[in-house]
């Protein structure tokens, strides 16, 4: 099985300040590429953190994806500290500048620009068509900006290169039914199929309490089995059962 | 200094099917409370990690809060893995168990709603104002719902006994300026006011790039003198300088 960890570095999502959109669109990515991710860390712009938190998760999943911390500006310091963490120098990366001064031309091209152009030694580049600032990749760690168009194209310069397993296929039902009346039955499905995992969410819909009731798998034939079975038991308590994937 | 770590247990953030929204919402109550979060973890409802995540972290900062995971289902391990994380028993919380019967009533009071009054020996209730069911606090762990408005109504009632330091203030303006143009000199500032946190962050507004720059500090002195700066420098390039707290 192919895991994954998202490390989010940024003090603007700590502070509240902005409201993070990478974790939920990175997730679907890995989804359907059949890479499961497992955790996701948030932590602050501090060298020793980014430091100790990549080198921990690492060796903990197959995969490791950073957003943020490579710009120009004081703040970022991702590169470093990614260069840190794997024992080997940052260095002026001939290609990276090569990109840069044909983006910004040679006159333009000052002192902050070209640092980010100091890439790690021994990673390869990933292409940055929004701004042009690469990422790079070192080991089973992909490093992309924060900011979320760019940090997408980014990703899509390098998921064909990622090895997943079976996609992870999804179904969802709805209903107006609280939690508390179908939590034993569907207790009961979970037991009967534990290659899926099915999750309950309730929600608040026209100011009508209601569930949805998520079922994950790689497993195409179980996963109908257990939508039937979820189909089934709402079906005694209320007729308004809802396929959200049809909805949707 | 206070710190903080959030724990968000929940598969459905991690498969990317739920937006995220309790991390930005507690970040800035935590700011206003003098708490400093210092990282967000988010994990899957997997009782090894939640026990291992929790034991971790509540050695690491000063107080940690978790979202999810406490509702009536099958996939509501949290308080299981919080009782075993203290090494104490689950037991049915005489109070909790009043509250459920009473929102309920005795009839509609069944096994899996009872599950909700499941709480690790010498916890202190959460009062949930919303749907009745309970959070708790355990040691320097705080427990709550994952629906971001029974969190909130949650968190409220929790506010008063969480002791932090001074308020931390934000200043921030904006200018269309991009980074690469400014580094250098903001990179001066910090230097020379190392207690105000200075993050820069590029922005897209109206097809124009543009750079805000947030500085934060529990020094309000230094937290202008770093403003009347940044507002100087920008002044030199654009006369288009927003400040960001004004306009909002």
């Amino acid at each position: 099985m192919s895991t994954a960890c998202l490390i989010i570095i940024g003090n603007e999502i700590l502070s509240g300040r902005t409201q993070d959109k990478n974790v939920a669109w990175i997730a679907k990515q890995l989804s359907d590429t059949g890479i499961h991710l497992q955790e996701v860390r948030i932590i602050p712009d501090i060298k020793r953190v980014i430091i100790d938190t990549v080198n921990i998760c690492r060796h903990q999943f197959t995969y490791i994806f950073t957003t943020g911390g490579i710009g120009p500006t004081h703040d970022d310091i991702t590169s470093d500290a990614i260069a840190a963490a794997f024992g080997v120098p940052l260095e002026r990366n001939p290609k990276a500048a090569a990109i840069l001064e044909h983006h910004y031309g040679k006159e333009q091209l000052n002192a902050a620009r070209l640092k980010m152009a100091e890439i790690p030694e021994g990673a390869s580049l990933i292409a940055n068509p929004v701004s042009a600032a690469p990422g790079f990749h070192l080991g089973n760690v992909y490093v992309m900006a924060g900011v979320p168009s760019i940090m997408q194209a980014m990703f899509d310069n390098i998921k064909h290169e990622l090895k997943g397993g079976k996609k992870i296929l999804s179904r969802t039902l709805s209903a107006f039914v609280t939690e508390g009346v179908i939590a034993e039955q569907l207790s009961q499905i979970q037991d009967q199929f534990p290659d899926v995992e099915i999750g309950s969410y309730p929600f608040v819909r026209n100011l009508r309490l209601g569930t949805s009731l998520v079922s994950r798998s790689t497993n195409a034939t179980e996963l109908d089995k257990v939508y039937d079975h979820i189909r089934k038991m709402l079906l005694t308590i209320t007729p308004e059962v809802t396929d959200e994937d049809l909805a949707a």
